[in-house]
């Protein structure tokens, strides 16, 4: 997981946008994702779910999510391969 | 990152939970951790959010989140170390 | 409001929705909408928050979320003009 | 409703709390009591989510939601009776 980490941070980097990153904005940003992810399943059954999270756009919500997790563990310092 | 994701995926299997483990609900699961995340940040600013995601519970509920993420990623088939 | 809540009601029965309509779907909603409400203010201060509210969008984001919350108290039998 | 708003809002003005209220927060607030009205309805189905949305914790969870919705159009401006 570590390269995938490197890459998700070295694109942040190269678009310079560490400097608007915070706790605050990125544990909204994993919130919304989440909500984005759950919009998938709206008005579906339990059943229907395990099928539509096979979708492509279902499994690129779950990598956005991720995403955010990623950056928001890298300002906080959390080391998320060790620590959780 | 293997050994956190077998960890948790001993603990799910030794309470019995995978039986109510659908993606509808592990999506809806890790919106409500995210929106626990939130909470200790409401009301603070941007600024004062990096010393405040220090705390250890803080940090927990951030863990919350990737317990649901890699319970979800389980039950879709998403191979949290290369795919993400 | 109670004039509001009537036209959202004869909207929904018209489009024949209420079939679809349970505590933990629109609950889902709700949050969805909070979470696009929540967008409109990511990564901006809490003093910016207050113009970008203004916008046509962002109180459309509210409207929605109101929307909800009159289906989820019609569902449940809350009656949001005497209870809330 | 309009004895409910200003309830509230009197509330909110003898604890002297409009000073930390702002559009940003006040979405924040309303997708975190969202997130506790879904937890009530998590790992259930959407045909038991009807009768566990008649508990008063549940329903007291949607009121909670109410009154951040009716402090957010305070700040705003929007007019909950007329405008919604």
């Amino acid at each position: 997981m570590q390269s995938t980490i490197d890459t998700i941070l070295a694109f942040r980097d190269a678009r310079d946008r560490k400097q608007f990153h915070n706790p605050k904005d990125l544990a909204t940003a994993i919130a919304i994702e989440a909500a984005e992810l759950q919009e998938h399943f709206l008005w579906k059954s339990q059943e229907a779910s395990h099928a539509l999270a096979q979708t492509s756009e279902a499994r690129e919500e779950f990598a956005d999510i991720m995403i955010y997790m990623i950056q928001y563990a890298d300002i906080v310092g959390i080391d998320i391969e060790k620590e959780v």
